[in-house]
């Protein structure tokens, strides 16, 4: 059975999810926490010892998550999410990239990481942090309407891993209920496509013990 | 012209140099400073301000060192960097990002980033990161020591871009002298194999004013 180690509270796990709905992959999941020592099981799935970890049909084990996604394209064309030609697959990885990293450290970590991570840890939120997510959120929310009114989607006229990356990360500041949607219609006329994929619907049923979503959270219109 | 805008103290532009001169295709340079306030020629050919930035003979601008790398091996696909199967191409970009990411915070941003990077900024460096970065070398070392005994190359019996973003990152750590290779043969034996090829020789003339490289750096006996 094709299984997939991963914690819900993980953007970059949330994207993988996502790919493999989207390309309407069955499979198992295995629930790790990335904030206790690395159990022997992950230790030997991944010596870097970082969650996602794919362990496809056949056991062959892909760790990363950038990685588990080249991977699933190239195993799994289709539906294609990385585009036909090498300067449009050079434009979803850019985007992709900006959200798993910049998006992450500037918004996601600071933010959802603050308030959900460390509720679940039993630790206090750090208000600089949170100002400092927030602050930083505005300008990338409004990057994503800019490119989505005149593309369509984000790196395009498909939807791509690049979509998959943004609402990965944005869904979790929104399970944390952080973002001002009626502050940014076009970014908002965006997820609600995203949001109401057949891809998102196990996302939307996500809870972890002890950090319930914000009500917008499941919400289809919110 | 093809041109790389880029810095010589980032490993991730060392790595995209590394693929351009193994897929033996010229390119101009243009120097830029990741650390100055971002120009307008900056930001206008990648949002993110980011380097390395790779503008393609065609005109096709491509972000983000990964996104460089695999538009690169779509392009001008030989010699083959990534591998030639799915799981090949997983373990190559599982361990390249192990490189780009984890060597990178663990390693090279506490060593050279304090010794490099602060010295060219007048910043002096910190002494606790110097020690983290020294701490965790070691077992990164004997983990390429140990992969490369077995499998000839990092990710298995072909050069790939995994050796390349290895190699970036313990081009600088050495550029700063702190790699103690008495200690570890294995991974000295491979780094000899990967110093001598022609597409290193433009990286061991590299000299940064005001941070000469210690006196093993471009020494091919070390």
């Amino acid at each position: 059975m094709r299984t997939l180690y991963h914690h819900s509270l993980l953007a970059s796990a949330r994207k993988v999810r996502l790919a493999l709905y989207e390309k309407r992959l069955s499979f198992a999941e295995t629930i790790m926490s990335p904030w206790d020592e690395p159990t022997d099981e992950l230790a030997g799935l991944n010596p870097a010892c970082e969650l996602p970890v794919l362990m496809d049909e056949d056991g062959t084990v892909v760790c990363d998550h950038a990685a588990i996604c080249e991977y699933l394209d190239e195993v799994y064309p289709e539906p294609n999410l990385i585009g036909r030609t090498p300067a449009a697959r050079a434009e979803t990885r850019r985007l992709t990239a900006w959200f798993d990293h910049k998006f992450y450290q500037e918004v996601t970590e600071p933010l959802a990481g603050q308030k959900l991570v460390n509720r679940m840890l039993g630790h206090a939120p750090d208000s600089r942090a949170l100002k400092t997510g927030r602050d930083q959120l505005i300008p990338h929310l409004y990057y994503i309407g800019d490119l989505t009114e005149r593309r369509g989607w984000l790196a395009g006229e498909q939807l791509s891993l690049a979509d998959l990356a943004a609402a990965a990360n944005i869904s979790l500041v929104d399970y944390a209920g952080d973002i001002p949607w009626d502050q940014v219609p076009a970014t908002k006329e965006w997820y609600v496509r995203v949001k109401s994929r057949p891809s998102f619907r196990a996302l939307l049923k996500d809870s972890v013990p002890g950090v319930p979503p914000a009500a917008v959270y499941a919400d289809l219109d919110f």
